[in-house]
């Protein structure tokens, strides 16, 4: 028997963005809110040099990859945000997580979560935290079985 | 009949750190999560620090204070949050609300939140996010006075 191939992971170059475009796109939801154009539309390159303005190695905000065999099979956004609640504690937050529909079932998802689990200990995070939609049962689920709690009401509001 | 006096508003500085910390153990939930020693634990500056190095006018990560009477009397931490999902949507984010105990029911929460709307509206954000912890159900009620909805389950997870 095979074991699925482990991803590498890197963090994302600004010539990664037509395919992690592509990825937010291949989701129920990210479907219908993504713009997925040849040459994609300015407004994702104007977003990741506002990631970039930023963004330092020890509190980042980028894309974290994961890739097999050369191709960019997920993503994820993690941004470490430093505040002052809780006794200054030092938040991990993610968003975007997106695995390839056609690279599902190979736990490349939970590899990923794991590595930026593992990234954003390494920085001094003591609490990762996300908001999910409450229609996505299945992914509930999943983040439930990697240790997180829904204990919190994830709040949004257009502006 | 007086109306109640109206916060003028204004972003931190590190002098500000005694103030701030006895507004966040000022609450049900922050009082058994915060320190306020004389002097604050060093883990506080540290944490005002970790926000300065990664701030700039463009995207906060800033501390925002209600003052009435040169008294600091509420509190938010407002970060503008960048990233390439929802077509780059700028994110905005609010954390660690507070409102003096002995000031409660005047309406300063509320000025706080429509304040935050401003600046992130102004600094181009279309999106406000926040997690509330599902025990606070007044908490949940008063935001979703101002527009908020509890469209997202906020999960969280200790590093």
């Amino acid at each position: 028997m095979t074991q699925p191939t482990q991803p590498v992971f890197r963090y994302a170059v600004r010539s990664d963005l037509p395919a992690i475009v592509a990825l937010l796109a291949d989701d129920e939801k990210g479907k219908t809110r993504e713009n997925l154009t040849d040459p994609l539309p300015d407004i994702y390159g104007n977003a990741f040099d506002a990631m970039e303005a930023t963004n330092t190695d020890a509190l980042p905000n980028k894309y974290l990859l994961a890739i097999i065999n050369d191709q960019i099979v997920g993503c994820l956004q993690l941004t470490l945000i430093p505040g002052l609640s809780r006794q200054g504690r030092l938040r991990a937050q993610i968003e975007g997580v997106r695995v390839s529909s056609s690279c599902r079932g190979q736990k490349i998802g939970e590899a990923m979560i794991l590595r930026a689990i593992d990234i954003s200990r390494d920085l001094g995070a003591s609490l990762m935290q996300f908001t999910t939609d409450k229609t996505r049962a299945d992914a509930h689920r999943f983040y439930q079985r990697l240790g997180f709690v829904a204990s919190h009401e994830g709040m949004k509001r257009d502006l």
